[in-house]
């Protein structure tokens, strides 16, 4: 099955190299195909690691290690197979990441901890060892490739390359970051994992990478969806090499640290975007804004039910400012809320005002806005300060297409 | 927008008049179509009456009232409009209302508030009051008519009318009960009401009339799922004459509680199961079976988590025994499950067990049985004892079709 390429792709950036991280790509054939499925990042000694996984609980061996293996905050390779999730295979799906893990750490002279595995593709099929270790083996002869090879080798049905760059000033030193992700293009049976990699010279110290990553985690990724189905294998990884020479950042109190953060938290909402921008059949990317909950979870909570509701991804796909589905998505999602304080507004004009259609509302610009690729949803729920804002995509015979439409 | 028939619908049943509850139709021009869409049941003094309603937030004011009128416990009549949901209209759709009660109690001698009223079709517009009071003033002076019209006049965009029928021997009396309802065909910007009657002719006292059926209402309308939108306006109202002679029911004690309360509940799912069968777009119907849960509400939750999966639904839409989409829903439900203990199949055939593939899987008869009308899942969790079952109807271009194509 080939796919179009999605209306809503972005071209891949210029990127910096990351001294201390070398992506190599190599073909391991996970699956009869003739392209690079097996990427290799290197990264320098020292290098810290903080990651964000999935919470399903049914999730893939390299999750279940992977999160394990961050609380020791250290990292020395990262490889991503695709191809095959290795996703509910059981102890022989196990068996084959902690042989990947064990053949590089020999390779490296590393603990084995430190060596990093995700996999993405097929689900219930172990990850075939022999042809895991020769694709190892190829890629530890591979020459160094761009941050955009490796940005193609980790896709699966992706259908463009998504990579986002950054940097700050930290301790009178630049740093640089560079991410790279794969989203939701799925084709059955393959899952539909998002697997996200930042690199960053800078040093900063495990515990605060880690900390910076889940405050950016649930400001970005965390406020995407496409069909609010959460893969098994969904995993975002953080390394800092440590090599532009700043003081290692060990909190907020050090110079530098909001600059940082802030350009991690830029990152991640770039890269989150790129995923709902590559989204299934999406042909529209959508902001949903809520404000005046009675929290800012309630407001995420009403944002992403919003999101969620396929009536109201069809309303958008069918350019039709349709705010009484809008209505009752807020209504569903079991959030304090009141029909008579509520308003509604599409490309920043109010269609309804406290619970009521407004009766000078006039339909023709919003009808204009909808036409074009970006929409934006405001919601004021009337109660209190809560506020958030979610991302996501139209719903369209493209999903049912790539869905429904070709079989495994 | 023509809709053809649903391929699973069902023919509309023979059924008995009921004593005491007297069905008429009329037009009331709510929109601009020549077909009757104001339905009215006048019902016997003494009429016993319980209701569930949505639990969407943003309700109707019928909603609002109905919730309230349930709690004496009487009821003489019944209006249902089609075409207007009076959803979202503030105090403008709350007069409305009232006025109808009003009119109705006149003519009656009755209380207002044993005038309930409902009503489906576009949101955002106040009921109009004049074509409600031309409408009832000529419903009163129409003849009675079959419950196949009624069906038919409480409908908005359902393919076909949908009724079913059951009785039992309560005190030595034969009672029947007959219901309607009308389901999820939704057109932009209309909402997926859900509107069910049920009228017997048996004497039952209102608290126990309310207990059964709220408890009919947990295995039967709380288990079905098109697309996971609750809309505002969502009732089911039970009427109960007394003509048939038995001795009022007031607990499980009577003689012949055991056996109504069969009838309901048969009663109940055969209406629940006609409105997934009608459901947008719908292929197939598909039956979600969970056993092993930590309990019966994990189950619950773990089957409604399935059910709404835009995935697994897509899969069946495409014939796939896409048994891995079943445990990323599984997982993404928030449930006590473990990965290693997970059972799945289909048609009765086991494709996955304990975590993993069954080494001898044959999908031969699983694809025999994906290519019919009525689909079954299993899921086996492996923790406990917690059961329970849900119906849905595939995610097919049909859906996207009714949703997105066609503007308001």
């Amino acid at each position: 099955m080939d796919l179009e390429t999605s209306p809503l792709a972005r071209p891949f950036p210029d990127m910096p190299a990351i001294a201390g991280a070398t992506p190599r790509i190599a073909r391991a054939h996970y699956k009869d195909w003739d392209r690079c499925d097996l990427t290799f990042v290197e990264l320098a000694e020292g290098t810290s690691v903080a990651g964000v996984f999935t919470r399903n609980v049914c999730c893939s061996s390299e999750v279940e290690l992977g999160r394990e293996q961050v609380k020791a905050g250290r990292a020395r390779a990262l490889v991503v197979n695709a191809g095959n999730s290795n996703a509910f295979t059981g102890y022989r799906g196990r068996e084959a990441v902690e042989q990947i893990m064990a053949q590089v750490a020999g390779e490296l002279g590393c603990a084995q901890e430190e060596v990093f595995v995700s996999s993405t593709g097929v689900i219930g099929v172990p990850l075939p060892k022999d042809k895991a270790k020769a694709g190892i083996d190829a890629v530890l002869q591979a020459a160094p490739c761009s941050w955009e090879d490796a940005a193609l080798t980790i896709s699966t049905t992706d259908t463009f390359a998504k990579g986002a760059t950054a940097s700050a000033i930290v301790d009178g030193k630049r740093v640089e970051l560079v991410g790279i992700i794969k989203g939701s293009g799925m084709i059955a049976p393959d899952m539909a994992t998002m697997l996200g990699y930042i690199f960053t010279d800078a040093a900063v110290e495990p515990a605060f990478l880690q900390q910076l990553l889940s405050a950016s985690n649930t400001r970005s990724f965390n406020c995407i969806t496409v069909d609010s189905d959460t893969s098994t294998s969904d995993t975002v990884l953080a390394f800092a090499t440590g090599t532009a020479g700043n003081a290692p950042l060990t909190g907020f109190d050090d110079a530098g640290a909001d600059a940082f953060a802030a350009a991690l938290d830029q990152l991640c909402r770039e890269l989150a975007h790129l995923v709902v921008r590559d989204g299934e059949g999406a042909q529209k990317f959508i902001e949903i804004a809520v404000s005046g909950a009675a929290s800012d979870e309630s407001a995420h909570r009403i944002a992403l039910a919003i999101a969620n509701s396929p009536l109201v991804k069809t309303a958008i796909a069918g350019e039709d400012a349709n705010w009484g589905r809008v209505v009752m998505a807020v209504g569903k999602a079991g959030e304090p809320a009141d029909r008579d304080t509520l308003s509604i507004g599409f490309g920043g004009v109010w269609a309804a005002k406290d619970g009521q259609p407004l009766a000078d509302y006039d339909e023709a610009p919003v009808a204009e806005h909808l036409k074009g690729q970006d929409i934006t949803i405001q919601v004021d729920i009337g109660l209190g300060g809560g506020c958030a804002t979610v991302w996501t995509c139209d719903l369209t015979h493209g999903y049912i297409s790539i869905n429904a439409d070709y079989r495994s």
